[in-house]
């Protein structure tokens, strides 16, 4: 199987990932940060760790401010519902995950307002768009790094700026950048950060994670056992403890600790370069396809390693079930749970046949599916 | 190691859930549910399995009325916060772990009420006490099924005909109880059921589950990306996707999929019963050395497999220090994040040793416990 449906999950892993699972839970797995017995102890440690790699490769001071959660989804839930109160206006854009956007429709009903900013056909966004967008009850912008449909990078560092001078906080959402491009909590001017652990950083389903800039006051919205001041019936204000209720995902956070060392040992330049290449690559070679619609920016600097295609007017499903069934290669069809994005890039009834690179990723992947997709013009 | 601190994670897992993990992650590690190529697909039939297995265990007749959370605590918060209004009243008691208490008191701001009804000294409730304090703004009676302290079985049987006569919503807890004592939501008139997948449903830990009765409203507190009506900016209705948005915990969903057939092979009558001979054998035993204070019923027909001590007026984390240095045993000392608990039998300030037994200790485990508290209390 040709596995190319990585914006969703990296597949495969490294396998020092699955080891650490299984070390994990065959020697140590106990509950961390209760008990003081010996096993206990090492749970609590390798989940610090984790929190430390985190702290260094997203340049955070304070490994405190990083809460564990159980996906990126749940990550951007509680920033924008932490963050949010009745009569404040939020900015973000046509691009946007349904993890951004439903949450930011459904705050409408407790009186939140919100723009949605129109992107261009590929996906960009200027960032002068955002500052006219500005008024004077606007506390939140919440921008992706990179679109999951189309791969299109949005300027991070420019919003950022835009967010600083206008004293307002900013939440990116990382799920398709995290682990592959440079993401600096300070010098893009990061309030919030959102990341999946399960998609470019290399570990496992089942752990996300939320970076809170130190002094933000962010609403939990769970308490319980926190292992702290456990003779309270108030849930602590501490960090990470107030948003940590509960038994974490150890072994989880334990191979997401293996992921990142992975990333640390190779180098996030040589894994983007890589991408880079092979995204470039597949464009190119898709565009001497006669019947291929590309959407997005066709150029690998402007992108993330997601591509989305389509055949003629063939239905988005229909292509990737051939993909799958005789090509044997895996991507993603239909909406991508980002609708506006499809609105916005002209592919909505039809939606887009997605193709996501990831590290593993080689030449040969992209010449089968190239090969595939030539195949399947010439049936039709 | 000598590990008695299942009552937090049991320890170990059956060997079957470390290899299914491994075996899912490295074979079919794709996104369930979303993209409809092969390994998406295996995904997303490992997750119904898993639902269907808790369906049977807990007698429910909808698998899609399983609800994945991260743990049980996350359960109790979206039940308890996902059913109260303002205006409402919630019956709890004294016994209650803080995932139960903490979001129950921070409720009193939107103007919930609560009665938290005061349990005797080892713990026991009166059912008859529950139906005295039902009002006619009631909504809610949420009770642990056993106490993480003391052990302490809850009448849940009882109450549960006591909720249903006045129309009540019935929450219980089953974090000590689920993969060991019958649970039958019929049977027990059960409306919501919060579980760990970590306890004695023997799976890892990252995995909680919530049954949520078919027609109950409960408000979601996530909305994100479901894989269902994409195309909508409203989280979708229907079950199981209202509450789960985002990249579910395959690998921890699969491995608990494999707990429960563990415990489907060998019965719940038979791992209950040798719980049941280690902990009134370990009773016994205590009884006998002098400076030894038991909580709880001391009777194991009476209680889950946990049983809380005091040596003299040693404190609770210095005996379980030594424990675990010179003997080798982990144990949880302290509140176990029950004040409350601790307040009701007389051990608040001093808190307690807790000895929590799981399906595979052994007799030579109480043996050698045994052995360690009579030396420990020779030494004192």
């Amino acid at each position: 199987m040709i596995y190319l449906d990585n914006a969703a999950t990296t597949y495969p892993k490294p396998e020092v990932v699955y080891e650490a699972m299984l070390n994990q839970m065959r020697h140590s797995g106990a509950n961390p940060g209760r008990s003081g017995h010996k096993m206990a102890i090492e749970a609590g440690r390798v989940i610090f760790n984790t929190r430390e790699l985190l702290a260094k490769l997203f340049n955070i001071n304070n490994p405190m401010q990083i809460i564990f959660t159980s996906n990126a989804t749940e990550s951007l839930n509680l920033a924008i519902k932490g963050i949010l109160k009745a009569g404040d206006h939020v900015i973000t854009t046509s691009m946007e995950h349904n993890s951004v956007l439903r949450p930011i429709k459904s705050l409408e009903k407790i009186n939140i307002e919100n723009t949605i900013i129109q992107c261009d056909e590929v996906g960009f966004i200027d960032s002068e768009q955002i500052r006219r967008e500005i008024k004077s009850n606007t506390k939140l912008i919440v921008m992706t790094h990179a679109s999951n449909v189309t791969g299109t990078l949005m300027p991070i560092e420019a919003v950022g700026k835009i967010a600083k001078e206008a004293g307002i906080y900013f939440l990116v959402d990382a799920a398709q950048t995290a682990g592959v491009y440079e993401i600096d909590v300070k010098k893009h001017n990061i309030d919030l950060l959102a990341i999946p652990g399960h998609k470019g950083l290399l570990g496992p389903q089942g752990v996300g994670v939320l970076y809170i800039r130190d002094d933000l006051d962010v609403m939990h919205f769970k308490e319980g056992g926190t292992g702290s001041k456990s003779e309270e019936l108030v849930q602590p204000e501490m960090l990470p403890d107030r948003y940590e209720s509960g038994t974490p995902n150890t072994p989880g956070i334990t191979g997401l600790a293996k992921g990142i060392e992975f990333i640390d040992n190779i180098g996030l330049e040589k894994i983007r370069k890589h991408e880079e290449e092979l995204t470039q690559y597949f464009i190119d070679e898709l565009k001497k396809i006669d019947k291929v619609t590309i959407y997005g920016p066709m150029d690998s600097k402007k992108q993330a390693a997601v591509i989305s295609i389509n055949i003629g007017e063939e239905d988005s499903s229909e292509i990737a079930y051939i993909l799958d069934k005789v090509f044997n290669i895996a991507v993603r069809p239909g909406l991508h749970c980002a609708p506006y994005a499809h609105k916005t890039i002209g592919s909505f009834e039809q939606g887009t046949v997605r193709f996501s690179i990831g590290y593993f990723n080689t030449k040969e992947d992209i010449d089968a599916s190239i090969d595939a997709i030539n195949n399947i013009c010439q049936q039709l």
